[in-house]
């Protein structure tokens, strides 16, 4: 009950643009066959909130990877269930609170909701929202909590800190290493004292790579016709720590390369995200695993939850101190989603995608 | 200096035959055309015996697929280095010193050595030698310890025990069932109350896992066109540990079936051995290890002798205590290594292969 109730009557009916699933895609890169945006009469008036709920109107959008294993209709134990056609998507969003039932949040309040409907407004449960300190003179960003100290960010820390182990001189590869979550990963791998390769899919973004995030050196995969000979050339010590964000055949060249006792965090394999699985890129030198003794382990964040104040506790303090930088890839307006979307699985973007609503 | 030295004066030059590797066999199952047996005159005078070396009569010869992967003449990172060209082969054998310059040992003396010449006898270093309590009433034979006892017991007990993390009604798979690791493994998952089911390369071996290694169901793979079918039907809960022995299809058809946190010690992938890797059966379906957040660890005992005391003791108890079952499929004679070996991918044996020597 009550809070903020009532501050604005005046608040009645909203129209609401919001992103549903008309189609599954089993392969390819969605298009607007599959996503469509529709619009929706939303009453936002004091009747309308149930209690323990908020009105939120959305201000960021995080537009992630892995949102594309929700739209094959195709149950392959990836990740979370398929989205429902004709139902709104979700994602993950930061908001203005514009109307409360409930005291935990006021008017005004600015919130993160990790499972928000991609849509204007939307009224939902507060045990989805966590507030949000938007402090104008800190050193955060509102994107940035959607990069950094959001799910990539937390994403790159479990796979670095948590699985990856690293030592001071570590060997560290870190593929997609442009994107929201390698960017982090580097990063944070550099911090550590290791020692940072990464890849990515344009010169533009190998340059971000040495210049903006500190990695050792880099390279464009989309100009070397032989990994095996790209990664002999980068790694003459082999590789210790292998984020693994891509999959298929650059994994086989990895395995190829690995030391002794090497970790492979499996954070996804975007390469492969577009294809059945049987028209997958298969992976011959799984064997190599033996020998070497690596420890190849997939992770969600939802299995590391209890760390994620430690997460928050070391990342707050490297992004104030300018130990970490994040780059968005900043679209405008909620209907560039799809647009946005589809440029994840074309190597064209640096930094994380987000989408300003407003 | 000295111990039993002397006890034996008149034992002076004698004919050994060993078998060497005269030629790579980078594919295919090795033949006489790469294996080869040759005999030599050796001399076990007291003057012939270094100090702190010891003179051993071999008596068993442990026969294992790992030893596939040190004749392919490419250097895979896989287990152990190359065998050079014309020496003596290497494996694990059960001895009895004939002569001693240390007091360590005397003469009698039954030895274990897991860098043991695959010849009839050999002079070799204390250091790789480890005395066997052979005692007659003991409920262990000699073969015990080269399978239960020895490396594929101790193997089996890394995967299941250290690795595997198993639990009282966890769904356990072990492929190769019937051999000389499998065997163990699926009796030490039972014994842990998990529920264990195997595959093998025939109906008697399948017979054999239900009616004396205590498996609650095992099937032939060479009876199921698909695998993805068969293990629907024998893990309707999914699986939470399998014991990989096998690779290429067979885990794709396992990473299908996984449950969530699955584990995958990966001990070896028989199926794939005789194949370059690049010719090897791709796996196509490792996404499936990033939602279901699986496990899968290489590994070689090597890393775990600090645990072999663990292990012994544990095991030892087992097998006194009738708990743990061994099956040898026992060749006869030093000549008959080369049958053995091939024999070994030929899923034509059931149990630990070994050769009585004499």
């Amino acid at each position: 009950m009550g809070g903020a109730g009532g501050a604005k009557e005046e608040l009645g009916v909203v129209e609401s643009r919001e992103w549903y699933l008309s189609a599954y895609a089993p392969d390819g890169v969605p298009t607007s066959e599959h996503l469509k945006l529709r619009t929706l009469s939303l009453s936002l008036g004091p009747d309308s909130i149930p209690d323990q709920h908020a009105a939120v109107k959305l201000l960021w959008i995080s537009v992630d990877p892995y949102l594309r294993s929700r739209m094959t209709g195709q149950e392959e134990g990836l990740y979370f269930p398929q989205f429902e056609l004709n139902q709104v998507l979700i994602g993950v969003g930061i908001g203005r609170v514009i109307r409360s039932k409930s005291s935990e949040f006021a008017e005004g309040d600015i919130v993160i909701n990790l499972f928000s409907p991609i849509a204007e407004y939307s009224v939902v449960p507060n045990a989805s929202l966590r507030k949000i300190d938007a402090d104008p003179t800190s050193k955060i960003s509102l994107p940035d909590y959607l990069s950094s100290l959001g799910v990539p960010g937390f994403t790159a820390w479990v796979g670095i800190v948590v699985l990856g182990n690293p030592k001071p001189g570590s060997n560290v590869y870190i593929s997609a290493a442009a994107g929201g979550v390698g960017m982090v990963a580097g990063q944070l791998a550099k911090l550590k004292g290791c020692r940072v390769i990464g890849s990515t899919g344009s010169d533009e973004k190998v340059k971000l790579l040495k210049e903006e995030f500190g990695y050792d050196d880099a390279f464009n995969y989309n100009k070397e016709t032989d990994f095996d000979a790209a990664l002999s050339k980068y790694f003459p010590n082999g590789i210790d720590i292998y984020f693994e964000n891509v999959g298929g055949k650059m994994l086989e060249a990895v395995l190829n390369h690995v030391n002794h006792g090497a970790r492979i965090p499996v954070c996804g394999m975007i390469s492969q995200y577009n294809k059945r699985w049987t028209e997958r890129e298969g992976v011959r030198n799984l064997l190599n695993i033996v020998g070497k003794e690596v420890k190849m382990q997939g992770f969600l964040l939802g299995s590391y939850f209890d760390r994620f104040g430690d997460f928050m506790e070391e990342m707050v303090g490297h992004v104030k101190q300018g130990k970490i930088h994040s780059k968005h890839k900043i679209y405008n307006g909620i209907e560039s989603f799809l647009e946005s979307f589809a440029s994840l699985f074309s190597s064209s973007n640096s930094g994380k995608v987000v989408i300003q609503v407003v």
